[in-house]
C-alpha cells in the first residue's frame, strides 16, 4: 500500500465538484470541520448534512472512525471524512457530550477558538488563563474516550498547558511556526518543540493569513519553511493541515471570527481593508494541488520517504494512536 | 454457544443491584427503554447516564450495537445492553436524528407511545390514523439504517399500517394476545397473524396489565397462553419482553402516562384506585427469575429447542437480521 495523503484541516463549502476534486488530488482522508460556534444541536444538525453527503456519494466518500477508514479508502478509491469541531461549543458545558460526540465520529476538538473558552484561552485573548477546571477535566476524558486536543487557535500558555496535562499527545492541526511568519495564529518554536517531544503533530497552513507574504507567499519559501520545522521538530511529526475553505462566502469567515459573542464585526486575521477570505496561493487552489506541494517538499531538499510521510504516512499513524480508547482501558471500552 | 436469554424490554430504576441479578438470571441481552416523552437532547442525556453505568460496571454490562454482541456477552459474562425509545419524541420533528441515534445505538423506536404522535396513532387515541406522511418517511429511513419499528403501544390501524409498510420486519416488543386479556395495550389475532406473517416477532410482557388476573396471574396460565400463541404465530416468532419496570417510583409510571402533553392525570393502564406501579407475579420479581419462565414453558408442552427458542434463540436472530443497514445498501453503508 502506498503512503495515504491525508489534510488536516479543511472547512469547505462541500459540493460534488469537492468531493471528486479530493479524488483527482488523490486525497484519502480529510479531517473536516464540522463546527465552530454551533451548540450540540446544531453540530448534530451539521452531522446529520454530512449524512445526506455520505448517502449521495458513496462512491466519493464515507465517513472515518478509525485509522484504518484510511486503508479502506485507499482500497476502495474514496475519500474517508473524519470529524471536527474547531470550538467546544459543540459540548456545551456538558462532559458528558464529548463521549456522545466521539460515539458519533467527532475525532478532534479545539479547546478554544479564539477566544476564552470554558476550557481555554484563544490567542486573540489578552489573559491567557490556561487550562480551567473543566478543561482539565475534559481532556482527561478527551484521552480516555480518543479524541485528539486541538490547540489551533489556543493562546500559548493555553497550548503548553494542554500538552502537558493531556496524557495523549495533541495536536495542532492546521498552523505555520511565528518563527517563519508572526501571525497570532502561528506558533512559537517554544510551543512546537513542546509538541514534538510530547508525541504530537503539526499540519502546515496554506491559508494566505498563515503564509509570509499572504496569498503571495511562493511554493519555494513554504517548503523550505517546512523543511526547517521537520529539523526543529522532527521529520516524523509534520503533516498538512491546509486550513481549506474553498467555495464559501465571505459571510461563513464572518461566523468563524464572531460567532454569538459580539455584536459588533471583528476581522479576525483580516482587516477592514480585506475583512473577506483571502485568495489561495496560485500552487493550492484546492484538493487537486497536493501533488504540487509534494514535488515542492521533495525540491526543498526533503527524501522520498519523508515526503510520504509528510504528506499523509505522519497522520495515519497519528490517527491510529488517537482514535480508540485510552490503553488502560482498551478491554472494556473497545466492547 | 448455549442460546442466549434475551429480555426484549426492561425499564428500570437502575443499579448495581440489578445488573447483578442480570447475570444471575443469565440474562445476556436486554433491550433497554432509554427515553419515553424526552426530547432529542433528553434522550442524549440519558444515554449519558448509560455510559456512566458502562464505565462503572464494565464487568456486568456494555452496550450492544450488532447481534454479535450477544456472542460476546455469552462468552464474556456480561449483559449487552441494546437501547430503544418508546416514543418517537426523541427525534423530534427531524427525521435526520434517526440515523444521528442509531449511531448511538437505538435498535428500536415505537412510532407512538399511547397518543398520536408525529408518526402514527397510539392505543388511546378514538382516531387511529395510521401512519402519517412523516410516518412513512420514518419507516422507510429506519428501514435503510436498521432501526426495529417497535409497536407495543400503538393502535390496531396504525399498526397493521407499520406491518405492511415496513420492509422490513418489525416487533411488538412487549403485549400479549388481546384473545387472552383484552387490555387495551394487549394485540388482536389479526395484528399478531400479520405480524408473523411478514416475520416480525411479539415479546410477552409480564407487566400486570397485561396479564389475566393481573398481579395473581399464575405461571402455568402465563405459559399455557404463549403455547397457544405460538400456535397461532409460529414459535419461531415470539419471545419475552417482560416489562420489568424494577424498582421504580410511582412519578415515572406518572411520567410514562403523561409526559407532558396534559395538567391532568392520566391513568393509562391503572386506575384512581390503583394509580402506581402493580406488583409483579410472584414468580417473576426480576431478572432473576426467568429460569422459572423457561421451567414453566417446558411444562406447558413446549420442547427444550422451542424454549430455548423463546428465551432468547428468535430475539437473536431477529436481532441480527434487523440491526444492520438494508441489504440493498449494505455495500457503501457498513462503511
Amino acid at each position: 500500500m502506498t503512503p495515504p495523503r491525508i489534510d488536516a484541516l479543511q472547512y469547505a463549502n462541500w459540493s460534488e465538484k469537492i468531493f471528486r476534486q479530493m479524488r483527482t488530488g488523490g486525497v484519502d482522508a480529510v479531517h473536516v470541520t464540522i463546527a465552530y460556534h454551533e451548540s450540540f444541536r446544531e453540530t448534530v444538525l451539521n452531522i446529520e448534512a454530512w449524512n445526506r453527503w455520505f448517502e449521495r456519494f458513496p462512491d466519493l466518500i464515507f465517513q472515518g472512525f478509525t485509522a484504518d477508514d484510511i486503508e479502506l479508502a485507499q482500497m476502495t478509491g474514496r475519500t474517508a471524512i473524519f470529524f471536527g469541531a474547531q470550538n467546544p461549543s459543540c459540548i456545551e458545558d456538558d462532559i458528558g457530550l464529548v463521549e456522545v460526540l466521539h460515539r458519533l465520529g467527532l475525532r478532534f476538538m479545539q479547546l478554544t477558538y479564539n477566544n476564552q473558552s470554558l476550557l481555554a484561552a484563544g490567542c486573540y485573548e489578552a489573559e491567557d488563563t490556561g487550562l480551567t477546571r473543566m478543561g482539565r477535566e475534559v481532556v482527561a476524558e478527551m484521552n480516555r474516550v480518543g479524541m485528539v486536543v486541538d490547540m489551533s487557535h489556543s493562546g500559548e500558555r493555553s497550548t503548553l498547558d494542554a500538552i502537558a496535562q493531556s496524557t495523549r499527545p495533541i495536536a495542532i492541526t492546521h498552523a505555520n511556526p511565528a518563527s517563519w511568519h508572526p501571525a497570532r495564529r502561528n506558533k512559537s518554536d517554544r510551543v512546537l518543540r513542546a509538541l514534538a517531544e510530547s508525541g504530537g503533530m503539526l499540519g502546515f497552513s496554506v491559508y494566505p493569513h498563515h503564509l509570509r507574504g499572504g496569498s503571495d507567499c511562493s511554493l519555494n519559501d513554504f517548503c523550505q519553511m517546512v523543511a526547517r520545522t521537520a529539523d526543529l521538530m522532527g521529520v516524523g511529526r509534520i503533516g498538512i493541515g491546509t486550513d481549506l475553505c474553498q467555495d464559501q462566502p465571505d459571510r461563513v469567515v464572518d461566523w468563524m471570527r464572531t460567532g454569538r459573542w459580539t455584536k459588533a464585526r471583528d476581522y479576525g486575521e483580516g482587516s477592514a481593508e480585506n475583512p473577506g477570505f483571502p485568495p489561495m496561493p496560485d500552487w493550492f487552489r484546492d484538493n487537486r494541488d497536493f501533488g504540487q506541494v509534494a514535488a515542492g517538499l521533495r525540491k526543498a531538499g526533503l527524501s522520498a520517504d519523508d515526503v510520504a510521510a509528510v504528506m499523509g504516512g505522519n497522520w495515519a499513524r497519528f490517527f491510529a494512536d488517537s482514535f480508540g480508547p485510552a490503553q488502560t482501558r482498551q478491554k472494556e471500552a473497545a466492547q
